[in-house]
């Protein structure tokens, strides 16, 4: 077994031990006689997993017992749809910020859903490399709700502070950065998250909701996207994606037994200094994003020459550093490290940029 | 390792190779250095497993070119209302069979979308025992499309048949019984189905859908619920389910090496024979479904007395014959016995109930 440092931007590593341990029981889970991908959802040991899963997320997160946690299905794209289906009906209308390609989907998936939804502040002249300044008076006073996405992906931003938003509901997309440190869950309305970043492989959707947040559905829309009915039905209203669920629990035991989420954030914070430390130290590659707006989890760089980031990231590949091509739409470098990267995979990376800049002088 | 044998209606058992191959190679997958839960789906180590996956359902279930073939996620449940969102709009009205729970629940579904949707047949004054006639002078000739659950997993029913709709799509859920033997798609326009009974675990959908009817999708409906967006981006609008559908590729790989869906056909007749020749054979137990309509998948079963019932459950359950207790909603007993259960299981259960009957007899 020769494992690689994967920098995907998602889905993206996962901690060793919590492989090993899903490789270790996959035939046979326990003393149940089967594997979990076979349980029966309604059965005594699949909800004991899923009941457990909740718990160490609620323990982790601190989430205040006014909140419902959801697992569902359909990536944080489906809630892009969700959101404006369960929320808007509170108000009539709803109020975006627009700091990157998926806050822009979420803004566009409810103008094609048909709603009044304003975009109150976007950094897409500047190539979406901060986030921009959101403040209260910003905010329409009769928004059902302010939607951000927290973490940019793709151009490796986040929010430095949470939205005041007062009374107004904050729903945010935490897809990228959920789980890599504490957070006020109660300075939001709705969190969600797809689980394929930090939490386990693709095909679950985290939606944690406030209960008041509730009562606001649209009647003529999927049942499958109302978290009302997910909600009573404690994400059993249909089959849930069990084994991904499972999986996610193993993540939640991991982090719970490193210490929890400081221990996780301090882990990160070591991480994203390496990089951006060196990224700062010399002037071979340059790290696009304002400073203040940096994500502790996707740090985006160029050479400034086109062909040689590719070469970049194809020499990396072939040094056992995977997916550090950036997003097919902003090209350069990105690497994605997220809680299950190791340290030493980012020190494996700065040796690799020292080595790659030394071989590789600019005209 | 203790394997049960599990005849659970779903998540249910999948072919002990099967698991044992994904196990092996969880860790880390062939030559990649990371795991498959790992992998970017834009990779091409996954596109060549999507591919794969695709091509191979293709060859089992012959699948005419002029169909999509879509793995996406929220289950059956999710498509119960995705089928009136992508077809309504052709006619404007579409007509249901209503032979059991989920064929009532995708009719309510269209209902509470506020479609006008005409339930043309029901057993349910029978409590669902035979799959209700079908004929095509039944369906309106304006109906976008005829709605039916192909196999009813709760009651243990199956169309004998394909019913015959002429120029009137036919749209069936197939969740239960796909890839338990050949069926000919193209008397079909839509074939849907959840992958936990015959395919995978919980957590991917199946849908087969005919090219011609990707045109006719509503304006503001969500986006991940939208068939064609799903087709021209080959599943992948957003991160799919990798790993659900990687244990899918594995299972189709397991039926083609046996030989194909006539072989798996063979063998679910055997088994589903020996069970159905034993209830017909005594009358300690009644089978309650009428003889024309007996599912393959699903037998279900009563003593006709409700503790003798649950006695047989839980003796059977600590005998290692899992999850025979039958649905909620019905009682009694349902013996689930999908691709991967073996004949033996089925010898198990037949030699458990005579042992049962015998030790319990009734007053």
């Amino acid at each position: 077994m020769n494992r690689v440092y994967n920098f995907s931007a998602g889905p993206s590593m996962l901690p060793l031990s919590v492989l090993e341990k899903a490789a270790s029981e996959l035939v046979c889970y326990g003393e149940s006689g089967m594997s979990v991908m076979e349980m029966s959802h309604r059965s005594p040991d699949y909800e004991a997993i899923i009941a457990d899963a909740e718990a160490m997320l609620r323990k982790l997160m601190e989430i205040p017992d006014n909140y419902k946690v959801l697992f569902l299905q359909g990536g944080a794209s489906t809630q892009f749809a969700a959101v404006p289906l369960n929320l808007i009906k509170r108000t009539g209308k709803a109020d975006y910020v627009v700091s990157g390609q998926f806050s822009g989907k979420a803004f566009k998936e409810a103008q094609k859903l048909g709603y009044d939804v304003k975009c109150i502040a976007t950094s897409k002249e500047d190539n979406f490399t901060y986030v921009p300044v959101v403040t209260k008076d910003m905010i329409r006073p009769d928004a059902a709700y302010l939607h951000i996405c927290f973490n940019n992906t793709i151009y490796g931003t986040k929010y430095p502070y949470i939205p005041e938003t007062g009374e107004i509901p904050l729903v945010a997309d935490l897809s990228s950065c959920i789980i890599s440190e504490p957070i006020d869950v109660s300075k939001f309305g709705v969190i969600y998250a797809g689980a394929q970043k930090n939490m386990a492989p693709a095909g679950m959707t985290l939606v944690i909701v406030r209960e008041d947040l509730l009562d606001y559905a649209e009647e003529k829309m999927p049942t499958m996207l109302e978290w009302k009915t997910m909600a009573e039905n404690g994400s059993m209203y249909n089959t849930p994606p069990c084994y991904t669920i499972y999986m996610a629990k193993l993540v939640y035991e991991w982090i719970l037994e490193l210490g929890g989420l400081k221990v996780m954030q301090q882990m990160n914070q070591k991480k994203a200094a390496l990089l951006y430390d060196y990224l700062d130290s010399q002037d071979y590659y340059k790290a696009p994003v304002q400073k203040e707006s940096r994500s502790m989890m996707n740090v985006t760089f160029v050479t400034g020459d086109a062909d040689l980031d590719k070469k970049f990231a194809s020499e990396a590949s072939k040094a056992g550093l995977k997916n550090l091509k950036g997003h097919r739409s902003v090209g350069g470098m990105r690497a994605s490290i997220y809680n299950a990267m190791p340290y030493e995979g980012v020190e494996a990376l700065v040796a690799f940029m020292k080595e790659f800049a030394k071989n590789n002088p600019k005209n």
